[in-house]
């Protein structure tokens, strides 16, 4: 079901000095910010030759990354993302086999466009997995 | 100097349990378990299309993954490890900016065999971070 890793998402609690570092230190090509307020996050892509990191940022007073730097200040790997051919048919298979989905189950359009559904972590190692219909 | 995602390392807590929910419930392609026991982990290898997802349970008495499991019961995204052409160049080049490479700072051969170091994850936005030479 699952087919390419479409990112890794790392929640930074200073955006700037996190695209100073991959750009700089450690030579890696960085997009430019992006807000996205209807997810209250600001978001930077990192283009890796195979794959892409998503830099997460609070954007505004609800942002769902505040809570997560509150608890880890120095930042960390918030989420991965799984690519799926059919969401709908993604997310049947998984309510079928006990796991669960966050929200009220139905996608939602992420901050790429497309159709997403976030898994629970306790139900998958600890790991949020988003899940991307491309 | 970063080139492409190696592989994202998740510590689980149960791997048979880990192992049939990546090959069943998220149909993925999952290799066998492979101890090793210069490293006190067990892996699993799982093949995506772009890269790969690297299971890891402890081995033995001594395994770095077992504090890891202690503090995360139900598991966690452990590292990511990203692809350097030399690694002694990116070694020399993040000591030079300031970052800290952890134990003596010369490169271990990993668990493929190939040279390897790790940076401290509080200089990089809380993310433990393997370089692999390859």
């Amino acid at each position: 079901m699952i087919g390419r890793l479409n990112h890794v998402a790392i929640a930074v609690p200073d955006l700037d000095a996190a695209i100073a570092q991959y750009a700089g230190t450690l030579g890696a090509n960085v997009g430019a910010p992006q807000d996205e307020p209807d997810h209250g996050v600001t978001v930077v892509f990192i283009e890796l030759p195979n794959t892409k990191i998503e830099l997460l940022h609070p954007l505004g007073d609800n942002s769902p990354i505040t809570g997560y730097l509150d608890k880890n200040p120095a930042g960390g790997i918030h989420h991965i993302c799984y690519e799926v051919d059919d969401i709908m048919a993604a997310r049947d298979k998984l309510l079928a086999d006990g796991a669960r989905v966050l929200g009220t189950g139905a996608p939602k359009i992420g901050a790429h466009g497309k159709p997403v559904l976030f898994l629970h972590p306790k139900d998958f190692n600890g790991c949020l997995i988003e899940l991307e219909q491309v």
